[in-house]
């Protein structure tokens, strides 16, 4: 019996307020609306992001809010207008999207969609304002524009990659953020070449899937820099060949990597945000060709500073966002990287948990234990 | 007859020291070393580089030297180990090198040879640390490895590019280093598509030529930056569409091209060498695809300084040096588009004297007069 059309019933972690645990509660989805489709969820993990904004500090605070952003799923309806997806299709919905029609997403090199850009501060559907989250009638906040710690979810069809759907999805779910954006800042950005060096900063698990893409692309030296050392064991499994801690050094890490690798890495991925590490993995990279990639996100009022000279030496320096992937165009193509045993994604996956549990998903990450969660919601 | 082996006297323009007009006098040549090519020298001009070292402020003085840098001539004699030049061989000598060997060399991306990167501070052969050039025994030391103010020079033949000889060496002489710079800043490293819109900061020679770059490559508008309004009318000729001058306007000028061109131009090229110009050359470029190349060398204690949300926004800031040609391997291309009227020269040169006049030539630079002042030491 088809559901389309209708209010559905169905539970969702809701965040009543910052930083308290997530209720599992009832909810009412209201029908897609045009240009929108309803996802049942099958799978979602947790990334850094929906910590923060659950955390809400020096934020303006969204609440009572569902969260979650990282998922698989499978279409159950979709709203007017919409005519490249159908219910049935196995989708992942993605925290920024594509419109197909702006001049970022007309333009080769850019995935920053004028009109689904990611906006963390929106908490309604873009079509009319509203929410289709409710409580005995009382809205609850979107978070990304994909709130998947729900059974049913609503979104934007500029949001939705429709992938193969042969493609596991307790798997292909952490392609929806963080594994793409570290994975394509190496392979769509610092496009390291075969036998070349690329210095990761930060192992986390952005960091590892930037190695990841070192890995793939057939790097022959992969220096990973972090302040806890506690991963680099774990990092090995991701193609690490060697660690830098600065703390172990009285000299900047960047004089340390030059010296390593006789004048600098070829390329560097920066994956923690912090400000030091961002001038450090730009001065690492070898003069003449280095590349260095901005990843991680910064605090708002860093400054980025680097002699001019470093840059005259034929340094090139790079921001990237969601691994420049689009969101509707690339992100199948991920998924089939990882279906022919090229990208490897299960070695993220440490920790699973029942919806029931999404909770020790938050516990797991404020550890700092281990790097993806995933949560089943038929559990 | 033949020089070769020889001593040659011959005239050439002496700083014997920092400020005082250049004095012609009779030099002897010694016979080029190995791996050296003597060269006549038939045109050279006079770039903004000679009148710094000539100036000598805040450096540590060289004198007596012979300086110039762009250069056009005809080998008259080669040193041991020369085997792919030879007498008659018609040569632009170029400040910095290619060995062919080193790990620069041998990148694909980068032109910053470890052996004959460009060196203001040596005054000697890098064979064996002595000059070719003396007056009664006195040596006189060289400059950039070229000291073309003389009608015979010895250069290393790293620093030799064998060019066509049907290309009319009044004109090419240009390519040694201005022209070059600023045409390759834009084509090989900005690399705008047809149709873009490319911003030049700084209308000076090397400006003009990147403004040329972006012509030859079918950019749509090109927009002119600079504190002079009256190189406003004369860059018209080298594609500059629309012109800015940051002293009219009470807010920076990144944010008044960001109005003009709806979000940034995809290219900017900074020609100034001003800390201010080259960060809003990068805050000028669009997000998501925006590339900024930097040109002008900067103060010894700049700090380029920039929120780093610049750059996850998907810019892109990289710099040159000589436009990212090999001198060897590319300059001979670069002769050819001249000679296929694909780019323009003659208009890059506004005035010429002969040698016996070359104080002039100084003396329009400083005077801000024209773009080039090319020297004829036949005359």
């Amino acid at each position: 019996m088809s559901t389309a059309g209708q209010v559905i019933r169905c539970k969702a972690a809701v965040a009543w307020e910052s930083g308290k645990p997530l209720s599992i509660e009832e909810v009412e989805v209201a029908p897609p609306q045009k240009d929108e489709v309803r996802i049942k969820i099958l799978f979602t993990s947790l990334c850094h992001t929906d910590v923060y904004f659950w955390d809400a500090k020096g934020q303006n605070p969204l609440f009572p809010r569902i969260l979650g952003h990282e998922a698989g799923g499978i279409v159950e309806s979709v709203g007017e207008g919409v005519t490249d997806l159908k219910p049935g299709d196995h989708v992942l919905p993605i925290f920024t999207g594509e419109c197909k029609e702006c001049p970022h997403c007309l333009s080769e090199e850019s995935n920053m969609c004028d009109l689904l850009r990611i906006n963390t501060d929106r908490g309604e559907m873009i079509n009319d304002g509203k929410s289709r989250f409710s409580i005995n009638g009382k809205p609850i906040y979107h978070f990304l524009g994909t709130s998947t710690f729900s059974e049913y979810t609503v979104v934007h069809v500029g949001q939705v990659a429709k992938i193969n759907p042969e493609a596991p999805l307790d798997k292909v779910c952490v392609l929806s953020c963080g594994m793409s954006t570290g994975f394509g800042a190496t392979v769509n950005v610092a496009k390291p070449k075969k036998g070349q060096s690329v210095a990761i900063f930060g192992l986390g698990a952005v960091g590892l899937a930037a190695a990841e893409g070192a890995r793939v692309s057939g790097a022959s030296r992969i220096i990973g820099v972090d302040l806890n050392p506690s991963r680099f064991e774990l990092a090995k499994n991701f193609g690490v060949t060697e660690f830098v801690n600065p703390k172990d050094h009285n000299k900047p890490v960047q004089e340390v990597i030059a010296e390593m690798t006789g004048g600098g890495v070829d390329r560097s991925v920066e994956c923690t945000g912090s400000i030091q590490a961002m001038m450090s993995a730009f001065e690492c990279v070898h003069d003449g060709w280095g590349v260095a990639v901005l990843v991680g996100v910064p605090n708002k009022d860093d400054a980025f500073k680097t002699h001019p000279v470093n840059l005259l030496n034929e340094r090139t320096l790079k921001g990237t966002f969601f691994g420049n992937y689009k969101p509707r165009t690339d992100i199948p193509a991920v998924v089939e990287r990882y279906m022919n045993k090229e990208l490897e994604l299960d070695k993220f996956i440490t920790h699973s948990v029942p919806f029931s549990e999404i909770n020790k998903a938050f516990e797991y990450m404020l550890a700092g234990e281990g790097l993806r969660c995933v949560i089943r919601m038929d559990a």
